[in-house]
């Protein structure tokens, strides 16, 4: 990718932006390989221009300093670092816990939920599409660039998924109606679990009672259900008790 | 207030809005005696119409069917139902758990966590200044109405909070820093709690590790923390585990 070829990110494009110090630290950490360039501000102060440098140093990767290209991608957050990345395809681990989110639609969330994930120790993510576009910069920023330490992978429907990933897998599928709560069984050691979350709007429906065992996170009644990413994390929190 | 006062929200203003029918039937619900009128879209469906001409009737409240009024004041979400109320105080109970959040910055963050409380039982909010306007409507909006469902409190510091209402209360304060972990305690019964929180960036200041037990959500080293609304609703989540 050249400079000029810099532009505002649409989702068809073959490279993506983070916005961000933090998350561009991230991607040069744990994807040093995808990483294009680093553009820089110039309000950005001395030692963060240093660490950047120290950082792209190892990888051979250019850092541009252009007030221009950085206000042209940067949103109403005035950040003054951005990484320019390729985009990439991973493919799942077998015998990991996954968190399979069907649908997701909104970016904020699906990047708070693998933050989410990071956070408690799942590094393996199923996407059903239609759903969110994970390279959008809104949905890698709200990750805080936790995206690059994950695997991910999108698939058509659920049955794909489960075709290739299920078998010797315990499925647990967050909804309202779930038959077991969250909190009062336990996940029989020694299997991989999948962690399933409907959409915002919808959940899931209730074909997905089927797909293992279905769970609802107990709540009063005054809430008709909390928020996606709420839920997620709740639910990934409950499963991953461990000490970190 | 007159339909000819109705302009875009403003935080000295002594009015405000819930946008959204979800949430303006929580107001007509919950807190009644604060609607002043519901403003509604001529895209809104007959059905809806009837329900909440029949939530209006018993209180006395106008419906004011203007589309230049609706659209004066939604956002990009596109509602069809408004409702317009009067800003109003609230006291805590001094025997009942509650919420403390320390610098609230965020109206998403803020309501978000609202809804959460209402979900886990608890309906006590106690806000120390400075701190997000809890009556903006983004705060309104992003509480799905559920803030008409707590009791809260604004304060101007924490030892303000804690000289009203500690005493015979336990306080938990969040922080990196904790000692206890939290789902690695218990709660002694009988006594109220509080459940305190810092500001999205800051977290709580070392001064919280002194004002009871200091609790730490445990995640991976792999993020630096989890975000304000999902720390919330995980330790909310944690210490309200209740056969709802």
């Amino acid at each position: 990718m050249t400079v000029n070829e810099i532009k505002k990110y649409r989702k068809k494009d073959a490279c993506s932006y983070c916005l961000g110090s933090f998350p561009t630290f991230e991607l040069l950490r744990a994807r040093p390989e995808t990483a294009e360039m680093v553009l820089l501000h110039s309000d950005a102060k001395a030692e963060l221009r240093k660490g950047l440098e120290l950082a792209c140093k190892g990888a051979d990767i250019g850092i541009i300093c252009s007030d221009r290209l950085v206000e042209r991608l940067r949103d109403k957050d005035k950040c003054i670092v951005i990484g320019v990345f390729k985009k990439y395809e991973c493919t799942l681990e077998h015998h990991a816990n996954h968190v399979v989110l069907v649908n997701p639609g909104d970016m904020g969330n699906l990047g708070t939920i693998i933050r989410s994930c990071m956070g408690f120790g799942i590094t393996n993510l199923a996407i059903i599409e239609p759903a969110a576009d994970i390279f959008d910069p809104r949905t890698v920023r709200a990750s805080m660039g936790a995206l690059f330490g994950i695997k991910f992978e999108y698939f058509s429907d659920f049955g794909q998924y489960a075709k290739r990933y299920g078998g010797e897998r315990e499925n647990y599928a967050f909804m309202l109606e779930g038959k077991y709560r969250l909190g009062a069984f336990q996940h029989p050691e020694g299997k991989p679990y999948s962690l399933i979350f409907g959409n915002e709007a919808r959940g899931l429906d209730a074909s997905y009672m089927s797909v293992g065992k279905s769970v609802v996170i107990p709540h009063t009644n005054s809430i008709d259900s909390l928020n996606l990413s709420l839920a997620a994390g709740i639910g990934i929190y409950e499963f991953c008790r461990e000490p970190f």
